[in-house]
């Protein structure tokens, strides 16, 4: 297939590059660069020694080094930033979209930001302070100020110089957005109209006012999903006066789609949202214990439940093998309503008014499995123990636990929210310890109350 | 905030538009369709009730469906489709894409399709008949037709004639992919580098020729990992002679990511892809009870492992609190590992091949979490139980299972991988089966052994 092939390609183009940055040959180095995407350098990049990487930047011009930082994660963004001086970070970034450079210095110690904002020119200076002032996770961390915005009033020929002339420097140019005397948003129009229109039209003209923005503290996720849901290609950004700060493109609301994502899946389990398969054990020891630690805390509640129990376990030592049937199959049920209601979190189609009627749904879904799954277990316990009322008894606990799960699978994540947490923060660890928990304390009461009836 | 308040602006929107269809105010009704956006419509409408829609569908013009059925979602398109003849089926087809044709007619029943199709032009019904026969999972089932090509030998000024005469036609306008004389796609050109060209000068000259194609076959989860890598706003496709048969958008990248990433969450936990928090109760028993069934024999497994111990447990009865912490931590432990490996999965970070040294890190994490959880708890365990030896044998079950959840967690998805299965496939039920059954064991055997130190 073309792209596999273009893979392996891109491995060989790898390797020569290597080697002509050993031999100090920039011709090579620049016929090799013609044929490849920065952000397959950046990939091939990570891989390499400290002394290829401070040799990539000392022979390869700033256009290079521009696009290379724009394709590079965090951590090779900092590595190649130690190699650079303030000057030569300095007319790289005259060739970087602002938005960008903004990433680079949010992450550099704040010293060198420091030095960095300090040398810039004073227009420049003030644009990327504001962007800076933005969280990183909200519309004003993402958004960008490469972006055509014209006057409405302008005739259609205006307009398309005018394209031409900022348009090479822009991340967008299908769209424009059109301003009114005061600079404020009041549409956009979109490129193949101002195209076909006659010459004299004014812009406004053909400009569609309805125009879906955001304010720079919104939180990227719930850009993403506007942008997502209304098949934008960008998003404008706009003050509480409605005068245009910048625009969101869709390759970056790609990244921070993937990134919620990963984020809700490694959270759910409690693993923090910065492990990956390339961090080291210590690292994924350090980042997962904090949540194990917890784990251990509902373990022990689990087994106290287990130990106030005792005599009546020792009086029926069969009760010890089937209590854990009905907590591990209300772990698991309980679990598939959190992903249910995680995932639907996650894509805006919940709120948490008006959420009991879901949250019973759920505990009635419980229930019906419960019923099921406690019909088969009771049946086959029965028969294995050669004891109707044990087989009663793990139904009963069965129906109860998984109603319990369903009701806790739904209102864990929900109650995170409401606390202004993130709904998949461990909820794993919580679900698993309220249905051990209670079905352990269930099972055996029941046990406890007919135990004659057992023995 | 400027989106809450145009969504409820939206609701009063919705409300005036159902009292427009009641009175069959056809003026009032296009009024207040100019105001809104298709998808809030649609959204409204899935509400409504079938005379509403029916006399939506009587009362507008083809423009107006066109624009409602691609953003409709499945449900409501075939509802909407229901209302609507053959013959006024085909004039709304007329003003839509050609991917979002071929989504409705893939979903209709096959004699309504074999209708619709039969109908059509013959140009037309080629295409559609091509397009209708990819999986929709795949880059030929995204497609779109409506691109703008050209060849690379035009002169700028006959390329933006061309683009002005298409563009209107097309989904997107700001790449244009250049062919040679045999059709075969060569590169793409970007229309900024067009408009500033000189208008002499041809298409190829200022096309970029490093261009990232898919074939027709290829799954869309890798199309949008390379969409996602290469920020592409489009993604060409192309037969096996390179000739371009059509192109990705975006949009449809979006809903391609959003799709999987809910799939592999809910997947995970065994939940079909299919189930939303609107399901009804029975939808979602039947969607998850066969993963709950196939729980219920791990979870057997799992007694069975303790009931071959009953005579110990009989002798220690503590040896039944104590157990399931070590099963309990061990799950959740995994699950940590599982949510890591299925992600770097979805991301395209892993394979399978030369996966042995990360699987090897992942049971190292697990070793050392065993050691400090076990630590922790062999300390508490023997505090309570004022026995020493218990605190000794739960905290060797400990290293042995966390271990061993580690290994699993990593294991399964890649296993499910290699076998083309869904690497999140109830992977988490797999894992604690295997948690379970093994720590029970584990825990138990060791018991056994050193028994005489325990009584």
């Amino acid at each position: 297939m073309g792209v596999e092939m273009e893979r392996s390609q891109e491995e060989l183009l790898a390797e020569r590059m290597v080697r002509a940055l050993a031999r100090g040959d920039v011709a090579e180095l620049n016929a090799v660069y013609e044929h490849m995407h920065p952000i397959d350098l950046a990939e091939a990049m990570e891989e390499w020694e400290e002394e290829q990487q401070a040799q990539f930047c000392s022979l390869s011009d700033d256009e290079k080094l521009a696009e290379l930082f724009e394709a590079a994660d965090e951590k090779l963004q900092m590595e190649l930033a130690g190699y650079l001086d303030n000057n030569r970070m300095l007319t790289i970034f005259a060739r970087m979209q602002k938005d960008d450079i903004v990433d680079i210095l949010g992450n550099l110690r704040i010293n060198r930001r420091k030095q960095l904002v300090d040398l810039m020119r004073a227009g420049e200076r003030r644009i990327i302070t504001e962007l800076l002032g933005y969280e990183e996770d909200t519309a004003g961390g993402l958004m960008t100020t490469a972006y055509i915005a014209l006057n409405g009033r302008l005739t259609i020929e205006d307009a398309i110089r005018k394209i031409k002339e900022i348009g090479p420097k822009t991340e967008l140019i299908e769209t424009i957005f059109v301003l009114n005397h005061q600079k404020q948003l009041v549409g956009t129009a979109d490129l193949r109209d101002i195209l076909i229109a006659n010459d004299q039209d004014t812009l406004e003209s053909i400009s569609n006012d309805q125009v879906i923005w955001v304010e720079p503290e919104t939180d990227q996720e719930e850009v993403s999903l506007l942008v997502s849901k209304y098949d934008l290609n960008a998003i404008p950004v706009v003050n509480k006066r409605r005068v245009l700060l910048g625009i969101i493109t869709v390759d970056d609301i790609i990244d921070v789609i993937m990134e919620e994502h990963t984020e809700d899946m490694l959270q759910l389990a409690g693993v923090s949202k910065e492990e990956t398969i390339d961090s080291t054990v210590l690292e994924s020891v350090r980042r997962r214990l904090p949540w194990l630690c917890v784990n251990l805390i509902t373990a022990f509640l689990g087994s106290f439940a287990i130990k106030s129990f005792e005599t009546v376990i020792a009086q029926v030592v069969a009760l010890s093998a089937t209590m854990t049937i009905v907590t591990g199959l209300s772990g698991n049920s309980g679990n598939q309503t959190l992903s249910v209601i995680i995932r639907s979190l996650a894509l805006g189609e919940l709120e948490l008014k008006g959420s009991w009627k879901l949250i019973l749904k759920q505990a009635m879904v419980g229930l019906v499995d419960g019923v099921c799954m406690g019909i088969g277990t009771g049946l086959i316990v029965s028969v294995i123990y050669q004891n109707f009322y044990l087989g009663l008894i793990i139904f009963g606990a069965m129906v109860c636990n998984m109603m319990i799960a369903g009701l806790s699978g739904a209102l864990i994540p929900l109650v995170l929210k409401a606390l202004k947490q993130d709904p998949a923060l461990a909820s794993s660890i919580f679900l698993t310890g309220v249905t051990d928990v209670l079905g352990f304390f269930i099972f055996l009461s029941l046990a406890a109350l007919f135990l004659p009836l057992l023995m």
